[in-house]
């Protein structure tokens, strides 16, 4: 590809509106363009990238047996009325109308069509396991769209979907996918860690999500150093203290707090540190309002606590008024302690002696209190976040936090689908049995974003290799004045691309600084300059992306070097 | 591939609904799959052909100098409000509303959102000419979908735009365009004609479109068989007949017809050969009504006859109760004697003396009449279809009629969007101009119907071999129990793929005679046997997709004669 033949489009500066540094950068490199909230054109530069992200997820789809298909985007109500999802999937689904009323959606993700397919086209165990994907634009409603690419209402997404006829078999496909996955991940050269995650609104029975890891990720993962440990925040145990309870060392005593209500203000006031003091906080359970308590140092994990029986998930805090018409204060000044209500405590309270809490009295607190001596054994369970330092649930040391961006997600989804839809086989011994499935996505276009946020400097993008709109870069100085760099530089473009390399060569009329500028932005890996200085020395300069300085290579044997440096 | 690990679903009925042979053999072969109305799943074994037809039709576009992006396929209303095209594109346009109740639709086309790519990118003469294009799923609501993927509502479709400082460079970009059609259509392996159209709804002012040849064909198309000419029945045109009129040799009279309406009823009834009966259609011109007049064995052509200055296009008829109001007769005994409207004459009467034509009273009409003696001369103009045998408007012979499916189109669009949109860009005196557009589609997806069409026999689809799923087949009978038939099938795959045929592997546990029928039915253009029998003398048995008989290859050589043959 020669740059004046194809269609450049940077800018020094990025719109006001682009917060993430992928979407300013995408933008200003040209990979994209935005037509409206949430949607991109994929502008030629970014179109090259994606497309390599898509061959990647692609190649590997195949090598793992999966076989593709492509479904329509446009899906009809019935297939979503027949599953439930019509009524529940909520506002991110885009719904359609067509010229006569009747009701579309604009596919946001596929289990209903492919179970429709399965039900219809499979009869027998032995067409089963079978594992189909697609490659396909998909469509979400997003609230608000943000982040470029990153949370696109329209994106490309890879779905895969497989059938089997038992447990063992879907584990084996759900295995082969989590190998395939970090194959992929691997491929592409992102840093990634896959986390055993929160199944959400799919439904199912196991999870993972695959996250790269970028400080702006939207994501909190837990990880284990010495192990392979991960775990979104939402899902990660925090294990019991081990060790047992000093015995109460403190009389209970009321004492005034006034006008101190946060955790830090009581702290402080009292010169007891916060993980002395407990915090209490009312939901609704489904049988009234529950009492939540936690250590003054520690967050409520929803997720966690809305599993509990008996609390509603997702979990709903009381309000206000209901707070203070059960029990006659406000949120700031609850305790536990003779409270009508029904008590759950985090597991880290269990050795908790002498502690702090609200005295369900405006402005007054209690010191020293202790379970059993003071309020009845509290039910004691799993409701906060993990902490950095917090063991790791596996025993191999303790717990880090890092923030990553998802882009795959793997589920075992049971016969959540197939029952719905009845999509049944017959056995060995001709009994119909339920399908059961597994769906595994990547978000493909997402990628291209997350790659970013983990790859940039201050000059614009470090794409990694394989997905870079180009392998090398020739930067030609005068290209179109002097004929000498036009014959090396055009011999050295044949010669790479003879040896299957993605090669661009950069024949504008531009100066210098804005040609390797540019190259640097839309973050080529390898870059070679052909200038008429360097060749009256017969010499071209190569310098890698990440380099801080470049090389000389001598011009009868540059094309063989760089092509070692490329395919290194 | 191996057939056990693909996903063949092939049966020996299509749904009764499959009016269209290319329908029915793409559900008998498993290609496609209904969703519903207009909405297909494209099976792993149709997605195979889809592939190869995107694969060629992006490799000549890049080669042509293309550039490929991808744009959202749902749009916002405010760029089709801009262009005018939100109002007038009709109910084939999928609206859309948003969670905000934002108006958006799912794009048909994507004139508006290039254009204003175009006019935010580009500034200067220097960027232009530049030709973008896009392979992309869209959607036209059409009122009755029908023949499958052939008019379906989700389809893909390759649209490219071009833009242009000149009407020359225009001209030149549309030339390489339609070049690089006939080497896309040639490449597939289709018999095809490219012919001038009308330009229809998107507007412009010049067109031509590519038919696949195939009597199923919706499109009748006039072309000479001794030259290049080739035009859409609709815009053939129909040259005025040489020579002279002769003088009128009859008095004109009134004869009874009583109960003759037809032309041929009327014809049979006086004796008198269809070419001299002249029938008149009253339809609605911008002031009014109008008279046509044609022979009797021509057909009235609406496209023409609308574009003639005031008449309405398109062409409206007067109703039964109007003519009556105001001729004073039912439509069937109308004529242009004494007729108090203006007349215009198909151009096939200029030189007819002594015809028929009804009286303007019911039951009546006249013979002998002759223009300019007993009524005024009227205007001619080319206003009928051509038929077979007329001359062709180049020249070079007699004008041929056959059937096409349109499978794409080429548009001068002119200034119609960059005017509407204020796509401008300053030209090398520094002066700002209205960019001049050209577009260029391709029906990915149709391709596939198309060349079924034109490619089965009563055993199924015959594909070219550019197209076919798979080039070859290799029939393994006895995969299962046989090891010399397992070994000899395994290695003579394996040397096959290593030469890079697209090969498949029918290693099924099925009877000789399934598997030779799906094969044939799927449209592989070779197929090997493997058999026992076959090995015991040394020999593999070859039969081209359309070979009367089979052909035996020595096993040693077998690999490398089918290369060649697969590879001729």
């Amino acid at each position: 590809m020669r740059t004046s033949r194809f269609f450049l489009s940077t800018s020094k500066e990025a719109p006001a509106e682009a917060e993430l540094v992928s979407h300013k950068l995408m933008l200003r490199a040209g990979l994209i363009k935005r037509l409206g909230s949430g949607l991109y054109t994929w502008m030629p530069l970014g179109l090259r990238v994606l497309r390599k992200v898509e061959a990647i997820v692609r190649e590997e789809m195949d090598r793992a047996g999966a076989i593709e298909l492509l479904m329509p985007a446009v899906i009809p109500a019935e297939l979503w009325q027949e599953s439930g999802r019509w009524d529940v999937f909520g506002p991110q689904m885009l719904k359609i109308k067509d010229r006569h009323e009747r009701d579309f959606l604009f596919g946001p993700t596929h289990e209903e069509v492919i179970t429709d397919i399965a039900r219809k086209e499979i009869r027998s165990y032995r067409q089963l396991p079978v594992n189909f994907y697609q490659i396909q634009t998909k469509f979400r409603d997003e609230i608000r769209p943000r982040f470029g690419v990153m949370r696109a209402r329209e994106f490309l997404m890879k779905d895969a979907y497989s059938f089997h006829a038992d447990a063992a078999s879907l584990d084996e496909t759900y295995c082969a996918m989590y190998d395939t996955y970090s194959r992929i991940f691997t491929r592409l050269g992102l840093k990634f860690r896959a986390v055993a995650a929160d199944t959400g609104a799919i439904g199912g029975s196991g999870s993972h999500e695959f996250h790269v890891l970028a400080d702006s990720g939207e994501d909190a993962i837990a990880f284990c150093p010495n192990s392979d440990y991960a775990a979104n925040v939402e899902m990660a145990e925090a294990l019991p203290p081990t060790g047992s309870r000093p015995a109460p060392g403190q009389a209970m005593q009321e004492v005034a707090t006034p006008g101190k209500h946060s955790i830090a203000e009581v702290s402080a006031f009292l010169g007891v540190p916060a993980d002395k003091v407990v915090k209490t906080l009312i939901v609704k359970g489904e049988k009234g309002l529950i009492a939540l308590l936690l250590r003054g140092d520690h967050a409520l994990n929803e997720v966690k606590a809305g599993k509990l029986t008996g609390v509603f998930s997702p979990l709903t805090f009381a309000s206000d008024a209901e707070v203070h018409a059960a029990v006659g204060c406000p949120p700031g000044s609850i305790g536990p302690v003779g409270l009508k209500l029904p008590i759950i405590a985090d597991r880290a309270l269990m050795n908790l002696a002498d502690f702090v809490c609200g005295a369900n009295a405006a402005g007054y607190h209690l010191t020293g209190v202790n379970f059993g001596r003071d309020l009845p054994e509290p039910m004691f369970a799993d409701i906060r976040n993990v902490v950095e330092g917090d063991p790791s649930p596996d025993g191999k040391g303790q717990l880090g936090l890092c923030r990553g961006i998802e882009v795959g997600h793997i589920f075992k989804l049971g016969t959540k689908y197939s029952e719905a839809l009845q999509a049944k086989f017959l056995d060995e011994q001709g009994k119909s049995q339920t399908m059961i499935m597994g769906c595994y996505g990547i978000g493909v276009s997402r990628i291209v974003a997350a790659a970013i946020e983990q790859g940039h400097d201050e000059r614009g993008i470090v794409f990694p290799p394989s997905i870079a709109p180009f392998e090398l870069a020739i930067v030609a100085l005068g290209y179109r004045k002097n004929p000498a760099v036009k014959e090396a530089a055009d011999a050295l473009y044949n010669q790479l691309k003879a040896a299957d390399i993605d090669v661009v060569l950069d024949d504008r009329d531009e100066r210098p600084g804005v040609m390797f500028a540019d190259m640097e932005l839309i973050g080529v890996p390898h870059r070679v300059v052909v200038s008429e200085r360097g060749l009256k020395e017969g010499q071209l300069e190569y310098q890698g992306r990440q380099d801080a300085t470049a090389t000389k290579l001598p011009q009868a044997e540059a094309a063989k070097q760089i092509e070692e440096r490329v395919k290194a």
